[in-house]
C-alpha cells in the first residue's frame, strides 16, 4: 500500500508537470479525469516490473507509465459515454461536465498522447517502436473488450469462455501491457516481457471475477458500490454463468431486491458452492501470473509483485 | 490524376490485404470506411514525399501511407457521429449502419491501427519513434480543430486569423503530416521534413477556402453539394468573415435561397471583390506552400507535387 501510496503521488505530479497548464477547453476536458486520482496501479505495474528487469531504470522511462494511464483514461471517457455513466471517481463523467461531442475528442486528444508519451521515453528506440506496436494492439483489444461486454447484455446465453476472454481483453490486456512496456523499455528480453504480458493478463481476469463477487457479497457501505447491481439487472457475470451451468436460475431476481432477498441468493450460491468455486478461479489466475514472474531473479520489487497480486483479490472493494 | 488514381488503387489493395478479413462486428464497423474509396490524396502526397527525396524509397514504407489515410478515417467516424452526419462518400455513415458506440469504438480502433501501421514501416527506429511523434501531436491538432469548427457555429465574430487557425489545424496538419511523414521515414533532414509540413499545411487551408466559394459558386449538379449551405447555415467561412470586415450583412440571408437570390448574392460579393480577393487568398497559400519544397532537387515527383498543389484549387469540386 505504501508503494501504491508514494506511486500514485509521483504520477499526479508528472501529469501536473506534463499537463498541468491547460489553454483550450478541449484540453481542460482532456485532463480532468487524469488529475482525479485513481488507485494508478498499471504505472505501479509499470514501474515495478521495470525495476525488477534493470534497478534504477524506471526514472528514464517514467513516460511509458504515464502513456498506459493516459490510454486506461482514454478509454475510460470513452466507456462512460457508450455507458451513458454520469459518475467517475466521485466526479461528473466528461461528457456530463462538457457534452458529447467535446468528450468523444478529449478521449482521442488522450488517445493521441499516449503515444507520443511513449515516443519521450528516455530508452532505445527500436524498444520505442516495439512498444507503440504492443500498445496499438492492446487498444485494439480492450475496444473489442467493451463491445463483446456491450453485445452480452442483450444475451443470457454467454459461456464461460466468451466472459473471460471478454474481461481478458477489456482488463487484462492493459494491465499486461503496464508490466509489458515497463519491462521491454527497461531491456527485458522478449520472454520476460511475455511473462509480464500474462501476468498482467491473468491478474486483470481475476481482478474482474473479484468484482463480481464483491458486487453480490460485499454491503453497499462497505463496497461504495450498490449490492447486488449484477443480479437485478441480470448481467452475464462468472456467477450468473457458473449459476447457469449448475442449473440455478437466476432470472427470477431481476427487480428490486431486500436485503433479506440478497442474502438468500448469497446462502444459495454458496450452499450450490458457486462462491468457493468462483473465488477458486480467480486464486487460480493469480496463481498462475505468479507463476509467470518464477524467470525473475529475487528481489524486492519481485517481492512488491507478488503483494500487488494478491492485493488484486484480497481487497475488500 | 493518373497518378492519384493508381496510388488510390494500390491503396485500396493494401487495405484489402492488412483488413480484408475482419471477424468481428466491431472490425467490420471500423474497414468499412476505409474500403469506401476516396481521393487519397494523403498517401499520394506521402508517396511523392518520399519518392522525391530517396528515389525508390516509397515501397518499403507503405503501411506509413496507409497510417496516415487511417487516420483521416477515424477523424471522420467520429466527426460524423459529433456533427451526425448521416451520408459520406455515398455511404451511410457508420453509427448509422451500426450504433454510436459501435461508431466511437471502431474510430478508436482505427486511431489505434494507425501507430501499429507506422511501427510496421521499413524504416529506421529513430525515425519511426518521430514519426509517432509527429502523428500524435497532429492528432491533437485535428482534435483542436474540430472543437474550434463546432465552437464556432454558436459565434458570429470570428475572425479571419481565428478562422485560417481552425482551418490549419482540423485540416492542413494532416496534409503536412503525410508529406512530413513520407519525406522523415525515407530519410530526408529535419529541413526537408519541416518543409513538406509547411507545404502541406497550407495546400490544406487553401483546399478548405476553395471549398468555400465551391459551395456558395457552383450549382448543386455540378459540386454534388447542395449550393450556398454555407450561407444559408450562417456559418463563419472565410467569405463571410471577409464579407463582414466590408460591411457586407449576409444575416438576411439565413434561410432558404431561390437561384435567383443565390445568383443575387454572389453579384453582391463580386462587385465588393471578395470572390476576387478570397480566391488570392487560396492562391497566395498555395504559392507558398510551393516556394517551400524549392529546398528539393528537381525530380518527376517534384513536378506532381506542384501539380497536386495547383489541383488542390482548380478543382470544381
Amino acid at each position: 500500500m505504501e508503494y501504491l501510496t508514494s506511486t500514485s503521488k509521483e504520477v499526479s505530479e508528472l501529469f501536473t508537470c506534463y499537463y498541468g497548464d491547460q489553454k483550450t477547453e478541449l484540453s481542460k476536458a482532456s485532463y480532468y479525469l487524469l488529475e482525479a486520482e485513481g488507485k494508478r496501479l498499471r504505472p505501479a505495474m509499470f514501474k515495478l516490473a521495470a525495476e525488477s528487469v534493470t534497478p534504477g531504470s524506471s526514472n528514464q522511462i517514467m513516460s511509458g507509465a504515464l502513456a498506459v494511464e493516459v490510454t486506461h483514461t482514454f478509454t475510460l471517457v470513452h466507456d462512460d459515454i457508450m455507458d451513458d455513466d454520469s459518475l467517475r471517481r466521485g466526479r461528473p463523467t466528461v461528457h456530463v461536465v462538457w457534452n458529447e461531442p467535446t468528450a468523444i475528442l478529449a478521449g482521442d486528444v488522450l488517445f493521441a498522447r499516449a503515444f507520443v508519451l511513449l515516443a519521450d521515453a528516455n530508452a532505445d528506440p527500436s524498444r520505442k517502436v516495439e512498444a507503440v506496436r504492443i500498445l496499438g494492439k492492446a487498444s485494439e483489444d480492450i475496444c473489442e473488450g467493451q463491445q463483446s461486454d456491450m453485445a452480452f447484455e442483450a444475451r443470457d446465453d454467454v459461456s464461460a469462455d466468451e466472459y473471460l476472454e471478454m474481461v481478458r481483453k477489456k482488463t487484462g490486456v492493459l494491465y499486461g501491457t503496464a508490466g509489458a512496456l515497463g519491462a521491454l523499455l527497461a531491456g527485458a528480453s522478449p520472454e520476460v516481457v511475455s511473462a509480464f504480458m500474462t501476468f498482467g493478463e491473468h491478474l486483470g481476469i481475476a481482478f474482474q471475477i473479484q468484482d463480481d463477487i464483491i458486487d453480490l457479497t460485499r454491503e453497499t457501505a462497505v463496497s461504495g458500490k450498490d449490492q447486488a447491481s449484477d443480479i437485478r439487472e441480470g448481467k452475464q457475470t462468472l456467477i450468473a454463468i457458473r449459476a447457469r451451468e449448475k442449473g440455478i436460475d437466476l432470472t427470477p431476481y431481476q427487480r428490486n431486491l431486500s436485503s433479506d432477498e440478497i442474502q438468500e441468493i448469497i446462502t444459495l450460491l454458496t450452499e450450490a458452492g458457486i462462491i468457493a468455486d468462483i473465488t477458486a478461479e480467480a486464486q487460480a489466475y493469480i496463481d498462475s501470473g505468479v507463476a509467470c514472474l518464477s524467470i525473475l531473479p529475487d528481489s524486492q520489487e519481485k517481492e512488491l509483485l507478488l503483494d500487488v497480486a494478491q492485493f488484486f483479490i484480497q481487497r475488500a472493494y
